[in-house]
C-alpha cells in the first residue's frame, strides 16, 4: 500500500494549501493587509475556526512591518516559539529572536518570588528592549503581566502578539488583552492558540516586511 | 482594568486545567491507558476535536513507555518538536532527543535530489537508530517516508507518533499510518495535528514512564 504525495516541493506544498485555505475560508472579515496573517495561521493550524478568531487592531500590520525593518528584537514566550520564526528575514533588517524563560537568573527569581518562569521572563524582557515584537503562544501569566507593565509604562512594545493556549487563564488574558489601549496588537478569540500560532504570525509579518 | 489569574502556580495551572478537561470531555472512547495522553493533547491544543480524533494500536502506550525506559532515543521531524519535548525524564533512562532537519549534509542532500529535508532526515534517522520514539508533528513527508522505510526493512521504529498538521497529505499520510501492520502507533484523523500535539504525546508517555 502506498500513497504518492502529490508533490514533495516545498514551495508547491505551501501554495497549494494557500489555494485550498483561500477556497474553503470563503468570506470573511478580515482586510487585505490581515489576510496574509489569517492565511498563514490557518496553514498552521488547519484550523479555520482558530483562522477566523483572530482580531486586529487597525495599525497592528503596519506596526509589525515597521519593527521588523527596524531591526528591532522579537521575544518569544516560549523555546518553541523561538525555534519555529524564520530567522534570515529578521536578520536581514538586524532583528533578532530572543528567549529569557530558560535563563538560570530567572530560574532562580521565579523559585524566590514562587511565581512562573514566564512572569520573570517577561519582566526581563521590558527592562532590556523597547520597541519589540512579542510573540506569546504559550504563557498566560507572560501576556497578563505583559499588558500590567504597559499599563504602568514599564514595557513598550512595538507589537504584541499574544495567542496563548489553555484552559487556565488563557481566554481571559486575550480578552484583556483586545480592550488594552495604545498598543498594536494581533490576538484571538478563546481557548485556541499556541506556538506554531504565534510563530506563523511573526513569519507572515516578515515576509509582508520583506516583500513590500 | 486588570485580570488576576485564577493562580500562577505552575503544578496547580495545569492541575486545573485536567479538571476542566476531564469534566468537559464527557464520555470517550479511550482507555484508561490512552486517557493520559488524550487529556495531554487537549491540554497543549485546546480542542476536543482534536483529542477526540486520536488513535492508538493496542500495544501503542505500552511500547512507549518501554522504549523510554530502554533509553531508545526520540527522533523529531522538526526543531520545534525537538525544543518542546522534556528532556530531564528521558535523560533519567538515557534517552535523548535527535533533529536532522537542519544537518548541513540533510540540507545539501535534499538539494541535490530536489526533494524535502524532512525525507531526507527521516532517511539519516533510520539509519541510525533501531527502536526509536519517532515524533512527528509537522511534515506529511517525513512521515510518508517513514511508512515506506518500515515497509521496506529499512526503518524499526519502537513507536510512530505521526500526527503532521495540514492541507496537503497530512491527512492522507495519517490514514496510511493508521492502516499499517506490525508498528505500534498513535496518529490522528483529519488536517489537524501539529508540534505541540507531537510534544505532548510524547511529554505523555514519559510522565506514565516515570511514575509507573
Amino acid at each position: 500500500m502506498t500513497f504518492v504525495p502529490l508533490t514533495t516541493q516545498p514551495q508547491e506544498i505551501e501554495e497549494k494549501s494557500f489555494e485550498i485555505i483561500a477556497e474553503e475560508l470563503g468570506e470573511h472579515p478580515f482586510t487585505a493587509e490581515q489576510f496574509p496573517v489569517v492565511q498563514r495561521v490557518i496553514h498552521a493550524s488547519a484550523d479555520f475556526e482558530l483562522g477566523r478568531s483572530l482580531l486586529f487592531t487597525p495599525d497592528a500590520i503596519q506596526a509589525g512591518i515597521q519593527a521588523i525593518r527596524s531591526g528591532c528584537p522579537v521575544v518569544a514566550d516560549v523555546q518553541m516559539v523561538e525555534v519555529g520564526v524564520s530567522k534570515p528575514r529578521l536578520e536581514k533588517f538586524g532583528g533578532k529572536v530572543h528567549c529569557f524563560i530558560s535563563d538560570p537568573d530567572v530560574m532562580e527569581e521565579a523559585k524566590k518570588l514562587n511565581t512562573t518562569r514566564a512572569i520573570v521572563a517577561t519582566r526581563k524582557a521590558a527592562r532590556l528592549y523597547d520597541g519589540a515584537i512579542w510573540a506569546i503562544g504559550n504563557a498566560p501569566t507572560a501576556l497578563l503581566e505583559l499588558i500590567r507593565l504597559v499599563e504602568t509604562g514599564e514595557a513598550k512594545p512595538g507589537l504584541i502578539i499574544g495567542v496563548p493556549v489553555g484552559f487556565v487563564s488563557a481566554a481571559e488574558s486575550k480578552e484583556l488583552l483586545s480592550k488594552s489601549k495604545g498598543v498594536p496588537f494581533i490576538t484571538n478569540i478563546g481557548r485556541k492558540g499556541g506556538s506554531p500560532v504565534a510563530v506563523s504570525i511573526v513569519n507572515a509579518l516578515s515576509l509582508l516586511a520583506a516583500r513590500e
